[in-house]
């Protein structure tokens, strides 16, 4: 949808940079890509807008196209899928220079190649301001199939991977979707419900609790918080309330929590796992703390440019 | 990704709005979708950004979702595919009605619902300025499989279906996406190369004879030119550059054309069938007017808000 013969060298640049593989029948040039799946299909789509979500005083254009990718591959983490394919969609201002637009579209695609997903189409698009990047990506379940969020189970137990919190230090812009983590889980250990952290725990707890109609007692002692910095808010409430982990929240069997939490399965990738917290048959979410519990504080992420 | 509360209501809203059926094993609310496909897929994606490709002040919120949702069904249709699924992404200006949310929303849906489409994820977000609309499609192909780009052979006949030009009568708004046309096309015909007319038949007959490897000749007189306004433009520059037609553009043997014309198989639809050239293995593309012949004039559609 931009002048035509822009579109051709631009075609003809985004196929000189797509890989291949055997499951991609058609990819980008035609009407729609044509994909070899024969299984089911993970689908997720996220959007990213300069001077909401990025800002390039803060993010290069690379950084911009990397995250992009990154927060629809960490949501098919969070089914403990395989990602394989992605879409995606592109808007720039008038002027923007090339490189611009060729730098966002290689940090998509050396984000998806780092998990063997291949950019199947795609479209570009003039904006009257800011950049808009947005990307789809399908994927397959492995093992069990999907892990959802609406398995909880009273008794279970509520872990994270990872370190929460002050995720503006940098690891909002250059995180690793736990991809690899989240089939390694599934594999080997009952996962009743998972999904990821991306508006912090205190509003994404709230998502998983309520899918899975049960409750939950978080231990404030035992968040996990990233190294942070001084302000005037405290480790916890960067923790509940930062957003953008890009990690796992997850519950399973209490038997099972007790193995995983000895055997850290995840150390070789250099994730630990805490249990932070168990899931409840009464449906309110509780926080404790060394002062005495009280009910979780509902925030999470609201976006700040 | 966005705040929590809001993120809340406006999934309960999406999900009491959707559709579902039983290939959607999740749908709304989970990190990603989860579909039984079990075939191979179809997949596209197209972004509508305010002030380039729609005012509000020539089309209503409804208008802009159905528009968003229809190119993208456009583009299966192309493929003579059978759209099953999509995800939509939205950015909306602080302070945009609610109302305007839900009307786009509403225009995706119904414009999905009349081809059996189902929303299977979505993603909405703030923008600091206009409003942006994303979609992604995905489905099957029918028939023999699906209908690309490159399939024509010289010596077929190239066609068009209903008429071409002056879409900003209100065409470009609110169009039909082949959908139906295209795939009994397919069915009944060898339709050997087929794309949708987004950009107008000047700049997308290019696509087709690039990917195909040959070139064409196209009858001036032959082209069937949409019901116009007078302005200092011909009807034939109209035809050619206007874009976002929204027809399919194909290619068949030419005998088959011979009978396709006889039997004009869309009629029924309300969408009349015209040959207007010939494939030809000399890959250059020419338009044969009264006035002799002539290298066909390389245009198409430029956004022009």
């Amino acid at each position: 949808m931009e002048e035509p013969n822009g579109e051709f060298a631009h075609v003809a640049w985004i196929r000189a940079q797509t890989a291949t593989n055997r499951l991609v029948a058609v990819g980008p040039g035609d009407d729609a890509a044509v994909l070899r799946v024969g299984h089911d299909l993970l689908a997720t789509t996220d959007m990213l807008v300069e001077g909401v979500h990025f800002t390039f005083d803060e993010a290069s254009p690379y950084a911009v196209g990397r995250k992009a990718m990154n927060v629809n591959l960490s949501d098919v983490a969070a089914m403990a899928g395989k990602p394989q394919f992605a879409l995606v969609a592109v808007a720039l201002p008038p002027g923007t220079a090339t490189t611009v637009g060729r730098e966002i579209f290689r940090g998509m695609q050396e984000a998806a190649a780092r998990f063997g997903v291949v950019i199947v189409g795609g479209d570009t698009n003039r904006s009257p301001t800011g950049v808009v990047v947005s990307a789809t990506v399908l994927g397959a379940p492995t093992g069990r199939g999907p892990a959802l969020r609406s398995g909880a189970k009273p008794g279970d137990a509520l872990c994270v991977t990872g370190t929460l919190g002050y995720s503006r230090r940098g690891k909002h812009l250059d995180f690793t979707p736990r991809v690899v983590e989240a089939q390694r889980l599934h594999a080997r250990f009952s996962i009743s419900a998972m999904m990821d952290l991306s508006d912090g725990l205190g509003g994404d707890l709230f998502h998983l609790l309520s899918e899975s109609q049960v409750g939950a007692v978080v231990d404030a002692e035992a968040l996990p918080i990233s190294a942070g910095f001084a302000d005037d808010r405290s480790p916890l409430a960067h923790a509940l309330d930062d957003g953008e982990d890009f990690e796992l929240l997850f519950t399973l069997p209490a038997d099972e929590a007790h193995r995983l939490l000895r055997e850290q399965p995840l150390m070789d990738l250099g994730t630990p796992i805490a249990k932070i917290g168990d899931i409840t048959a009464d449906r309110a979410a509780t926080l404790r703390t060394t002062a005495g519990s009280k009910p979780f504080p509902k925030g999470g992420f609201v976006h700040r440019c």
